[in-house]
């Protein structure tokens, strides 16, 4: 069965979900655009979930796919996040920054209640990053219909997803933007090129494989198609496009000779994610033990990317990008779609 | 100009030249199969060189390529030498070995001296690892009419081999096999996987460009020629040929799950290199700051290899592989050439 077939789309496109740079917007440009559109929903609160989720289904009557993290929220550990301000004190004081007491996680894993507001909507697709949530709620997911997806980023990772069922997998090479789905492993020396990975997945699952890492252009899709993939899902491409809400510092940094030197960091979340270098990434080296376990390292340092954004710096903001960011072009998402299509 | 004409070759398939795991017999195979065998010289003295290149001439009347690195040998540094004994020393004693005084260079820098014994072969192409010799040296290779090739890891490294003039630039991507080619910089995370790093350096350098790393097979090949290789360079898949001189030990990894599982060391010589995890890559950690500096490291280990080895054990080996090792057959290089080639 090709992707197509399986998602009821015209293009074998899946928009990366991007977690605080697009939502419904982009989604629906690219979804009517005849790719399949994605809804990142670890930022959002189940109001603004079911917020995004009306606008979708108002917007088009295409397939789409909503997005959900499954990681599991750790206990605040106080010694952990005092050593990390600590780390983070010179940065404080020289955008005169206090801190409150407590980190607010800011990325939400998937729950039985988000699960109830989706239910509403029975997405075409559901795909998940971390691995996959308690079976039960994948259950649930696939019990209104939604084709169930996860990211590998090994084979092993595959192979565990193939044995619960998913629907597609999507391999994730080395060079992808964002954060990096490895969930059997902490070791990021079993991450693999998109090059090498992609084949091997594909010949050891049964299930179709989506190719995400590296791919920029209708040149790139046509390479994945070679290595066995059933479409793509590229994200970094589409950081420029009107329905991002990429910031200003972000795009700066994309559109820059800066966007070649990217780096897996573990300082903004927590786990590591692949971001265009930059004054923190310097600094403390990309990853850093200090750290405080995902998603809670971002919460101190939220004021002082704001202040420093509002400053015009990008010294304390995730940069997201893959290692290919040649494709970036502000047009509008639809465009950008079709134009990967070739 | 297609690098079938470039090098007057019928396939565009160069053997990746593997110090240590190949001679002349591979390269034969292969030059007489249609694509480019090639001579590692890193671990040659002057005279089996003289002795390799006589036979190939004497195989082959098609072209071929000889490979030399050209790093610095460094001056040792006793300190950290005894730094490096110390850290083995558990391991000296497990397998009862006493070290001599002081440690000797497995890999020799091209020289004077070696382009004087290369002058009377006059090969069809030459290429280096770690960047370019001295130009007077690159002068010559060209004076006798050798196209001269070398690899680049980034961008940037590309553009700069492109100013002094190479004829083709080998893309080294992150799956790579062995040695990183890496010489403008020591920070691994400016590393690029193949999918990412090859069409980028297509579109910034005017001539052609040769893939390397997880191109394991034809569909590897046709990918990689979609994103803008004007050829491809596989070592990995060699690595099984009876012509390859591949230990026991090493064939067996690659034929294992192990194989799954590289990361980048520079545990074995002192500079960073893709291989199977093994038991010193998991004791000292893959990367180690106390390795000496290249190639100094490998001096060390060299008799803890050889016993472990005798024993069957691959524990103190450098099992060179890249992130894609399913393409690894036991056929002759010819056969695995065309089969290559699709």
């Amino acid at each position: 069965m090709t992707l197509q077939e399986l998602f009821g789309v015209e293009l074998p496109i899946i928009q990366a979900p991007m977690a605080g740079y697009q939502g419904s917007e982009m989604a629906i440009a690219v979804s009517n655009a005849g790719g399949l559109g994605s809804l990142p929903c670890a930022m959002l609160s189940l109001q603004a979930m079911q917020t995004e989720l009306t606008a979708i289904r108002a917007g088009t009557a295409k397939p789409f796919n909503v997005n959900f993290f499954c990681h599991a929220t750790p206990e605040i550990d106080t010694e952990r996040e005092a050593a990390w301000r600590k780390l983070l004190r010179p940065y404080l004081e020289e955008f005169d920054i206090e801190l409150g007491d407590a980190p607010t996680p800011l990325r939400t894993p998937f729950s039985a209640a988000a699960a109830d507001v989706l239910a509403a909507f029975k997405p075409a697709v559901v795909s998940f990053h971390f691995g996959l949530p308690a079976a039960d709620l994948v259950k649930r997911a696939k019990g209104w219909g939604s084709k169930v997806l996860s990211s590998a980023t090994t084979v092993e990772e595959a192979l565990w997803l193939s044995r619960q069922g998913v629907d597609a997998i999507i391999a994730q090479g080395f060079e992808a933007g964002g954060h990096r789905g490895i969930f059997l492993s902490e070791d990021l020396t079993t991450q693999v090129g998109t090059f090498a990975l992609l084949p091997q997945i594909a010949r050891a699952v049964g299930v179709p494989v989506i190719a995400a890492g590296g791919i920029a252009d209708a040149k790139g899709v046509a390479a994945a198609m070679s290595l066995g993939a059933a479409g793509v899902q590229p994200g970094t491409a589409f950081l420029l496009c009107p329905e991002a809400t990429t910031s200003a510092v972000h795009r700066a940094a994309l559109q820059s000779d800066r966007a070649s030197h990217t780096a897996l960091t573990n300082l903004f979340t927590g786990r590591p994610a692949r971001g265009i270098m930059n004054r923190l990434m310097a600094d403390l080296g990309p990853i850093n033990a200090a750290a405080p376990a995902f998603p809670l390292a971002g919460a101190a340092l939220a004021a002082l990317r704001k202040k420093a954004e509002s400053l015009g710096k990008d010294d304390f903001s995730p940069l997201w990008s893959g290692q290919n960011a040649s494709g970036c072009r502000e047009i509008p998402a639809a465009a950008l779609t079709r134009s990967l299509a070739g």
